[in-house]
C-alpha cells in the first residue's frame, strides 16, 4: 500500500510513532507528536525539533533567494522550539549540495546564521555532503526550558479561550502572489505579505513571555494553517473548538493582497500555512494577563474562539452559521 | 567558484566553521570539526551528531535492503557518538519519501529501531515529508558522557601509541564485491565482509570501556578510511603519525575477498572506508590497560603505529620503506 493510500503523512507519522518510536517514557518527557520532543536533562528540559527541506519539493531555487532560504530553514525550526515555550540554543545543519557556486552556499549559511543570532542560537555542527538530487537541508534545532514552563499541544481544556499572535493568512497570500506574479510585481502589490512568506519571524520572545505567566494551557506554532493546526491541538487535547470568523486577526495588507488574488481573506487566514504565529489556549480569566505579556514583547494577541467539549472544530461565520473547519495540509 | 574548485567538502566545512558556525565557546565545549559536538548540560556533556544520506548519491535502492539501509543510517550516527566516548540516548529521524509502498518505509524504520535498541537509544522525533528527489534520510543522534571522559580527535601527543579495534578494510572489500558481483555471488565469495559493509556494528561498549580507563588521549571512528581519518586526527592534534603496514589488523576474510578482487589487502585496509572501528591513541604505558578494557567487551585492539612530532602521516612497508599515506574520501 502506497503512502498516499495509507492516509498520507499523518497516517504514516502515527504508524511510525506507534511501532518504531515513542511518545515519551523515562527521561523522554515528550516524544513524537508535538512541535518538539522534550528530554529531561539535569534540572531542565532539552527541546529538540527537526525539519527537512528538499529542492523542488519544498522550495525552488529559481524563485528563491539563497539567503532567505537559509533564514527560513532556521526560522521554522526556531519557531517549533518557541512553540514549546523553549529558548533556542544550538542548531545542527545537514546540507546536501550539488557542485554549485560556493557563493550560493555561503548565502544560505548567512541566512541561517543571522536567524540563529537574532534568536539567541548558534550553528554548532551538522553534516555537509554531495547531492545528486538538488539541495537538501535538514536543520535539527535544540532549545531548553524549565520543566514547569514547557508548553504542549495536549493541555487545552473545554472553556479555554483560544488566542493567536499578530495576524494570520499573510504568508499564504504572499506565496500565492509570488507563484502568479513573481517577486517584483508581488512586492508592488504588497511587500508586507511577501516578506511574511519569505522571511518569517519566529515568536520566541512572545512564547517565552506567555509561558512565564504560568497560565498557558496549550500552545503550538501555526505552520500548516489554522484549520489543520487547530485540529492537531484539539486531537492532542481530546477537545473541540469554536472559532469566530469575524474575530480572526487579519491584516489590512492581507485584504489588499486578497483583492488582487480575488480570494476571501478569511479563507486565506483559516486555510493558509507558514504563519509561524502562536496558537495558544488559557482560562478566560487569564486572557488579559497573557495578552499583556505578549504585547510587552511588541506583538499582539487576539482571542479567536473557545475550546469545546464536543470534539469537532467549527467556524462560526458573520451570519452565525456554523461549518466544520476542515483542511489538512497533506504532502503526499 | 564551484565547491569542487574551492577544494571540495573539507574546504567547504572549514569555510562554514570559520564564517558561519563555531568550534566552541561558552557552554559549547566542542563545535564543528569532530565526530560530534559537545554541549555542557547540567553536570554532563550532551553529544550531538548528524548524517545526511541521499538516494542515488549515498545509497541505491536497487542493491540495498530497506531494513539494512535503516540499520546503517542509525548505526553510523551511533558510531560518531561512541567515538566521543558517549552513550547514545535519543535519535531524531528526518525522512523524505516519494509515494512508495509503506512496507518499504516500515522496513527502514525497523532497521533504525533495532540498531537504536541494540545500543541503548530510541527514536524520539524527527520529520516526515514528501520528496520528489528519492529517499532522503537525516539522522541526528544524541548521546551523553561525563565531561572528564569525553574523547576528542585533538588530544594525540607525540610518542602516543595508535590503536584500532578489530579489523579494517572488510567493509570496503564488501562494497567492491557487491558492486561487481551483486549480493548473492558476493555472499558466496565471503559473507563476512559483505555483512561488515551492509550491517556495521558501532563500537559503543568498546569506546565507553576505553574512555573509562581515563587513559585515552584522542579517539575517533573510522568512517572515511584509515588514511583519511588518521590525517584528520593528526591535523586536529597538530601531530604526525607512522603506521606499520605489517601491523594493520586484517581479517582472513579480507584476504579471501581481496584475492577475488585482485587487490592488495593492506591497500583496502588503509584506503577503505566505512569500517566504523575505533582509532585511538594513548601513552605506550597504557596500551595494555586499554586493550584489556576493550577485550573485555568482546572486541580486540591492536597497536598499528605511533604519533610523531613531524606533521606528516607515513606508512612503513614490510621492506622498511616509508611512503606518505595519502587519500582523502572526497565527495565533490
Amino acid at each position: 500500500m502506497k503512502i498516499s493510500e495509507l492516509g498520507g503523512e499523518t497516517a504514516l507519522i502515527n504508524l511510525i510513532r506507534d511501532k518504531y518510536g515513542t511518545t515519551g517514557e523515562g527521561r523522554l518527557a515528550l516524544g513524537i507528536g508535538d512541535d518538539a520532543a522534550l528530554i529531561s536533562f539535569g534540572d531542565k528540559f532539552l527541546a529538540v525539533t527537526a525539519d527537512l527541506l528538499i529542492e523542488n519539493t519544498h522550495f525552488r531555487m529559481d524563485i528563491n533567494d539563497p539567503y532567505l532560504l537559509g533564514w527560513k530553514s532556521a526560522a521554522v525550526n526556531i519557531s517549533d522550539i518557541a512553540a514549546m515555550g523553549s529558548k533556542p540554543t544550538y542548531s545542527f545543519v545537514s546540507i546536501g549540495l550539488p557542485d554549485i557556486d560556493a557563493v550560493i552556499v555561503e548565502s544560505i549559511y548567512e541566512g541561517m546564521r543571522d536567524a540563529n543570532a537574532k534568536y539567541g542560537s548558534v550553528i554548532a555542527g551538522g553534516d555537509t555532503v554531495a547531492s545528486q538530487a538538488g539541495i537538501v537541508i535538514n536543520v535539527t534545532q535544540l532549545g531548553e526550558v524549565e520543566p514547569e514552563l514547557a508548553a504542549r499541544r495536549s493541555g487545552a481544556k473545554p472553556g479555554d479561550a483560544i488566542l493567536v499572535t499578530n495576524t494570520i493568512g499573510d504568508s499564504r497570500a504572499g506565496l500565492e502572489l509570488l507563484l502568479i506574479f513573481g517577486l517584483e510585481e508581488s512586492n508592488r502589490v504588497n511587500r508586507f505579505v511577501v516578506e511574511r512568506h519569505l522571511k518569517p519571524e519566529p515568536r520566541v520572545n512572545e512564547a517565552c513571555a506567555a509561558v512565564e505567566t504560568g497560565k498557558v494551557h496549550s500552545m503550538m506554532d501555526l505552520s500548516d494553517g489554522l484549520a489543520s493546526d487547530l485540529g492537531k491541538l484539539c486531537e492532542a487535547s481530546k477537545v473541540g473548538a469554536r472559532i469566530i470568523e469575524d474575530a480572526l486577526p487579519v491584516s489590512k495588507d492581507l485584504h489588499i493582497a486578497a483583492a488582487r488574488l480575488d480570494k476571501d481573506p478569511a479563507a486565506l487566514a483559516v486555510g493558509g500555512g507558514e504563519d509561524y504565529e502562536l496558537l495558544l489556549t488559557c482560562d478566560p480569566n487569564d486572557i488579559l494577563c497573557i495578552t499583556k505579556a505578549i504585547v510587552n514583547t511588541g506583538s499582539s494577541a487576539k482571542v479567536i474562539g473557545e475550546i469545546t467539549e464536543e470534539r469537532r472544530v467549527v467556524l462560526v461565520s458573520s451570519n452565525n452559521e456554523e461549518k466544520p473547519m476542515g483542511g489538512t495540509w497533506e504532502h503526499f
